[in-house]
């Protein structure tokens, strides 16, 4: 056995079961174990952000890392924008990074980069293997690092750099380490810290819900103790994963402008974190805070990210008693019709979303269909985390594979699918069920908007032509088809519905470009 | 004047013409000054990796640097695999990459990330602006690290961070620093040296040219050396330009493969380098060398890549009183006929290809238009330079961008092209007289040569599938019309002659799959 197979046959008797891979000749040996192994189930992506946010869509969806397979420093480079949107939400990811041999390093080959230095400011742990035989002691280190808590924004990302000769020469598999196990246990939050909240807790109170909060189980434990002392239930602007639907308690999302948070919490006087942050602005602006709390809030910290939120949660709501709340149990809403909307996209989202469906969702229009399906569909919603655009698509590639029976829906902008457009080739190749929608206003809206609040109301040629997707339009329906993607335009309700429907009776991917 | 626009005057003062962007709220400033000021012109792209390869394109053809506008950590990220490139073929480039307000950072919103962590495994020259008033000399500063003679493999990558609060606070513009020309002279070599050279110059002589010495002048007086000494002339396998034609001597290329690099350097007894390095693996190999030099072979250095290469050449010329070497003045080939191959696609390239064209080659088979074009009609050549997939078509771009007047060829495998598909918008956008050439194989080619060439012959169904760009094919012409560039398809000689007339007749972008 060489070192690449003992290394693949250890990560997978320690819960690696999917590679999300891009390899190049410094990874031949690796996907050689891939092959030979039959350990790991690879899905080729044809760029390296589709690997990583695919990866980040699995974890979130699983709980547990898979791997990529990348190509040096300049493949894992291609995958950082995406890296650093799992950072910030924390999920587990294991990089398999190939690099030159280590004798070759020295010769300075067009390839050869610092692959650690690329790796560094997206990686909580970081390890170039030095030894074939020594791989499997890294795989379990990767493996637990992955996975174990770590606060952020540090998230749970393991780079594992293996040098060819690491990969060819002779190799051994570990099985699973009795330690690896109890290295994964959630630190549990102390009574005093459970008490002290509990005193605070009243109407005018915020609980923020992140992280582990938001599982199904955090989220109804949450609402026993809204039940209990009427404390509002919030998530951040950008959770990584909400379950969310009509059973479950309402929890209303932060919006995005500091304007707007600031708006929101002015009633807030004590403000409880259970799993996150309090909230800043997305950016600076001229004249606005970046700390959102308002001066009259106190601060209290129920839970941390790296620990048992749900449990803190459930620790609180056993002292008080407290009762569970009912959901919004709200009906389906009727099929709008017109011209679209985002706001008719949501509602025709949540008319006709099945039960149990996830949605990714990037940016560009999609977060409005939270609300109403939060009211009339249990989903899992999983958003843009780290703000970079581009991961709604990924995202969705690998929250398909790791949930197969479930419908996936990735809402994204036009500006921001183009960014890994390519994860359309990898959803038609393993036959996703996935609902694209691409929300085509044939523009950055967002940096118009922003331009805008900078003053400027009369925005110029060169400027407007920066933030314009216009000139030429991309036919998205031909961008799918060209990958094998089934693809309709819609600029009404009747038409969007209608290939709603259709791609939800068909199985594999489908895209619809909403024409907005 | 604010911080942006203070910037982008002295940026403009000192030779930058050039802004390659994909901004973001925190650029929102910059893209305000660009509008305002219009002394740069800025090209928008849809991936940061089209950004940074265009730069690379256009510095190289320009023998200027242009600039970027990316957005964060994230942002740059994404333009970090053609950043790469441009490193290793040492061309100039400047980096401006927005960052949170200098406040803001310590809030750690969800896009925070280490900007000069991430900048730094490819920039040669760092630096986070403090000031407003100081961006100004930020930008003298960033300016003239790009365009410093830098020796490989650091290249001349400027990374200038602006945290938003130095962009929209008061600044000022600078004039034209009067040393800034005085800081590009390249060194020129001693005669002690050019005297050393000239007494190993004789048959068993290779001349490795590279960097400035692959200029018309730099081949000319090299090929003098030739027609005196008999040494044979080269460029190693990745040059970043070479120009050639029937006028031009001729000089060979180093193969890809250690194999044919040994044997092509078996009768060598004396290795001059002139601006580059002695030749390695680019890979490492069981059984192989890294090194590939041959023991018996001594190794003299003329000139390093930071130096005056082609001054050096000319020196060792005149010293040998040399005369003119004549190019080989071949006639354009008979256009093929049949099915295609990438040698008919070489011949057809080389029969109808205008004077005066520049041909961006990243790989996938490409590379063998060389030879043929090189005998028989003038053009610059810019190849693949640090190895990762997905430049040819970013440098088109940007080589389009740099002389308009000149047709463009981007001769690329349909591996390497999906990485940064989006550069046909911006062709399209801009209406750049590129001709793409998809060299449509339907997978990673190369991969499986190499895979082949670890000994396994018997490549087993997972293995085969990850190399595969097949299940689903992709449609190269309805991803180009997507986009607004014309496409066709050609599986015969005929098919894509017709094409490539078609191609260069009408003006603007066009996308040819050769079906392979």
């Amino acid at each position: 056995m060489n070192g690449a197979e003992g290394l693949l046959r250890t990560l997978a008797a320690h819960d690696v079961a999917v590679c999300f891979a891009n390899p190049g000749t410094s990874e031949m040996h690796l996907v050689q174990a891939i092959d030979a192994s039959g350990v790991v189930r690879s899905v080729l992506c044809l760029f390296e952000g589709v690997c990583t946010g695919a990866a980040d869509g699995y974890a979130r969806m699983m709980g547990k890392p898979a791997m990529t397979l990348l190509h040096l420093g300049a493949g894992l480079g291609n995958g950082i924008a995406n890296l650093h949107n799992c950072r910030r939400g924390g999920a587990p990811l294991i990089n398999v990074v190939g690099d030159h041999a280590i004798h070759h390093v020295a010769y300075d080959a067009p390839l050869t980069s610092d692959v650690e230095a690329v790796a560094k400011p997206v990686s909580a742990w970081i390890r170039t293997a030095r030894t074939s035989e020594g791989l499997g002691l890294d795989a379990i280190d990767a493996a637990r690092a992955a996975r174990s808590p770590s606060p952020q924004p540090r998230g749970g990302i393991a780079t594992l750099i293996v040098p060819a000769d690491c990969a060819w020469g002779e190799g051994r598999a570990l099985d699973r380490a009795p330690a690896f196990d109890a290295s994964i246990q959630l630190p549990r939050v102390s009574a005093d810290i459970v008490e002290s909240v509990i005193r605070r807790l009243d109407e005018d109170t915020l609980i923020l819900i992140d992280g582990n909060g938001l599982t199904e189980d955090g989220v109804r434990q949450a609402g026993r103790i809204a039940a209990a002392r009427g404390s509002r239930l919030a998530t951040p602007t950008f959770p990584a994963r909400v379950e969310a639907g009509p059973d479950l308690p309402l929890v209303e999302r932060l919006p995005y402008f500091p304007e707007q948070v600031l708006d929101a919490l002015k009633p807030v006087k004590k403000l409880v974190l259970a799993g996150g942050q309090a909230p800043v602005s997305f950016f600076a602006y001229q004249n606005l805070p970046s700390n959102l709390v308002p001066d009259h809030c106190e601060v209290i910290h129920l839970a941390h990210r790296h620990e048992d939120v749900a449990q803190a949660l459930a620790d609180v709501a056993d002292a008080l008693d407290a009762p569970a709340m009912p959901g919004p149990g709200g009906a389906r809403p009727e099929i709008p019709s017109g011209p679209l909307s985002r706001g008719n996209i949501a509602a025709l989202l949540a008319a006709r979303a099945p039960e149990g469906s996830i949605v990714a969702s990037d940016s560009g229009g999609g977060g409005a269909a939270f609300a109403p399906m939060q009211r009339c569909v249990r989903h899992s919603w999983l958003n843009l985390t780290g703000g970079s655009i581009g991961d709604g698509g990924p995202v969705a590639v690998g929250a398909a594979i790791a949930c197969p029976e479930r419908p996936v829906f990735a809402l994204i902008g036009d500006g921001g699918a183009m960014y890994t457009i390519q994860f359309l080739w990898t959803a038609a190749r393993e036959g996703l069920n996935i609902t694209t929608v691409i929300y085509s206003n044939r523009q950055y809206n967002i940096l118009e908007v922003e331009y805008r609040r900078m003053g400027v109301n009369d925005i110029g040629d060169t400027a407007a032509s920066m933030f314009a997707l216009s000139n030429p339009e991309i036919d998205w329906v031909r961008l799918a088809e060209a990958q094998g993607v089934p693809g309709s335009r819609a600029a009404t309700c009747e038409e969007f519905d209608a290939a709603l429907q259709r791609a939800l009776a068909e199985d594999g991917p489908h895209l619809i470009e909403a024409v907005l």
